[in-house]
């Protein structure tokens, strides 16, 4: 076998087919990885390979270890790269056969060389962690460094957070409130195939980010992920309005109940913007303001079902806030129809005890799209006089978020007051012909 | 104004336009209510209108009172309409602009002339609810009506249920489980605009319910609401696969995870089956076998969400079953990475405590389309040793309908082996292209 460095352009031949494609980095030793063209690595074991072929060495690039920046090039615009943890940092554990979350920013670089045509990449890993298991405090963690990654590169262009899909869609939402007036993009970057797969997605999706930060005057949170199940393009998802509605496709995360920011054509390296007034939260003449989670915070979900029992309502009493994820246009079982639904009238004292003890209820609906409207049936304005206020069209993922921030940060009436308003394009103010709002 | 009956084809003419209809039933006295071809209605204010003539006088119906039928014809099929509530039975409350339950089974065949030519409709009302407040009891109340309808009338070719959109797809759920080996079809049909509005939809998709059973052969519990935007088709959607996407629009309800039984063509009154053996789970040789909920039997849903407390999980202490909906995959925060994620122990030990105390925990995704797969990353294989059952491709609302079921009528290890079996069509066995399970 020839001695092959990273970046060289080779070809492979085995028994059945032959591969072109740059040589990158493996994290098996009888496997060889090949990054093809279309931006995806494959796998070839090292006893199938009859012939291995350098068609061009790689260009010398300075080793680097740590933290730190792969190569400055003035030209280049600035990014950096917040790594916090995902599958898009995982690989598989050969022992276990269970994938985990141990590959570096800088392992994650080294395997897309593409990265270094576009910007100057600095790194930096501030955490690794499967996003399942983040908490506020990750946030305020990822919201400093933030802060600090804009003080110390005057000409930053943006920034990358590489990030498990689970709850990307949490954080970008909590980033979204957090970084008021926030300056640059910053790009949250999952993948649905860990990195070192031959069909991951993450090479591609990165790739995008970047491509969408070199070129583009977008100021906030978004999300970059696969449009479709192909890997021509990448969509450039708004913050606050997304949601992971698969749980394996490439293609899971949707814009909810409005349109994606852009599309990034990866082979074309093009921007669309799909949505206008994408900068309408930034105003030029104000600096960025930070706020921050309280750790400990309170805030609960409770989902809406059939034969609920007070006592799933009264557990949340020691909390500051409660989202009743509800059914249709906002409904929560709360009244007696018949003898046999006579338990849901306590379920309505229960919740009329929290508005008491101050906690703060929020209506959103268990429907993955669509507005809750209140108003419609007698049962839904009752909720309303009991001081519940509805979510309007906030997914409950985002309300969750927009709640326990507000929570943090303000008191009670002004909690209830602020979460009415539309502050990061967390609520859709135009009716979309597709939501039929005809009553 | 002259005096119009029922049934009448009428032609209206007011200053801008000429409307051609049938005459039905108004619940407001000085609006004409106007059945369109399309299966719409209209309603014209009466000072607005210059002309009516009549084009052709109904044909004389017997008219009825109560429970009962509008008419016999013994070349028609049977089928019975039971009524227990929902938009589909709600007008407008005028004093207070709200919707309420309160039309009759019988009032809303007044308004569906189309419904003679297809079938002898007999009818009941049996509750009048919205269906957010629906509990376990109300699904043994329809499961009883339904058996003595079955009893009562031999040559009966199926029931159609007048329900409520917001839980239309948990009692779908209960019914497919409760009615084992059911012989007819049993057709769930929600509407979402109240029936006394012009654009209602419960119309078309009551008609597209009884074209569905007159012709079919299908033996099991579905759902019939609209394909699409337009008035054109309905679908037949599967009772243990389907969910309520969207707040408001007309096609709010979508198969999850496998394709409708059937598309239901109104205007050509054509039946196009979609998906292959949908008999499958029905067996000639056997008897109907029904089972029932414990109507007080408590089974939570714990929607997983950042910074969850261990006190959110040990609220189910005394609950007999729980559904933990993760994130993606099928993850929940039980997992300490670092030091700001150690609270994430506690929550894993409240699991084990709920376990220990003989609480059957189920794991789903949040992620509305998918398969829970616990085996890919560490984490979700340390939820398996823990003793959580993986939900396969179920929604939540089902997993935790069937969890209920089972504990309402099977000890604990039936329960636990039995809800991983595929026992009305819940679980897809083959995998879909667009899944890319391909871990």
């Amino acid at each position: 076998m020839k001695s092959l460095n990273f970046g060289d352009h080779i070809e492979i031949t085995t028994k059945n087919q032959s591969l072109k494609g740059i040589y990158i980095n493996s994290p098996k030793k009888d496997v060889i990885i090949l990054k093809k063209n279309s931006g995806y690595n494959m796998g070839v074991n090292k006893k199938d390979i009859k012939k291995i072929k350098v068609v061009k060495k790689a260009s010398k690039a300075k080793k680097v270890k740590g933290k730190g920046s792969i190569k400055t090039n003035k030209k280049l615009p600035n990014i950096t790269i917040l790594k916090i943890g995902g599958t898009i940092v995982s690989k598989l554990d050969y022992s276990t056969g269970a994938v985990s979350a141990k590959i570096t920013a800088e392992e994650l670089l080294e395997n897309i060389p593409e990265l270094r045509k576009i910007a100057n990449i600095n790194y930096k890993d501030i955490a690794s962690i499967m996003s399942e298991s983040m908490r506020f405090s990750h946030y305020n963690l990822i919201a400093k460094e933030i802060q600090k990654e804009i003080k110390k590169n005057k000409n930053l262009k943006g920034i990358i957070i590489p990030h498990g899909t689970d709850t990307l869609h949490y954080t970008s939402s909590a980033l979204s409130f957090m970084l008021e007036n926030i300056n640059i993009p910053i790009i949250l970057v999952g993948s649905q195939r860990s990195s070192d797969r031959g069909s991951s997605d993450s090479f591609i999706n990165l790739t995008c980010a970047a491509q969408f930060i070199a070129k583009t005057d977008f100021k906030g949170v978004a999300i970059c992920m696969h449009e479709d199940i192909s890997d021509d393009t990448c969509l450039i998802l708004p913050g606050t309005k997304t949601n992971k509605i698969h749980t394996s496709r490439r293609d899971a995360f949707k814009s909810i109940n409005t349109q994606p920011i852009a599309r990034v054509d990866y082979f074309k390296n093009k921007i669309d913007f799909l949505t206008k007034n994408y900068n309408k939260f930034y105003d030029e003449s104000k600096k960025i303001n930070t706020k921050y989670f309280k750790d400990n915070l309170k805030v609960g979900i409770l989902k809406s079902h059939s034969n609920i029992h007070p006592e799933n309502i009264s557990a949340f009493k020691n909390y500051k806030g409660l989202i009743l994820e509800g059914t249709g246009l906002g409904h929560f079982p709360t009244k007696s129809f018949d003898p046999l639904s006579k338990v849901n009238e306590k379920n309505r004292k229960e919740i009329e005890r929290l508005i008491k003890k101050n906690c703060v209820v929020i209506l959103t609906s268990q429907c993955t799209y669509g507005r809750v409207n209140m108003n419609i049936y007698t049962p839904g304005r009752e909720l309303i006089e009991l001081g519940i206020v509805p979510g309007k069209d906030m997914t409950t993922e985002t309300a969750f978020i927009k709640l326990a921030f507000l929570l943090s940060n303000y008191k009670k009436e002004q909690v209830k007051s602020l979460f009415k308003e539309n502050l990061r394009g967390e609520i859709s103010e135009r009716i979309l012909p597709h939501e039929f709002v005809d009553y």
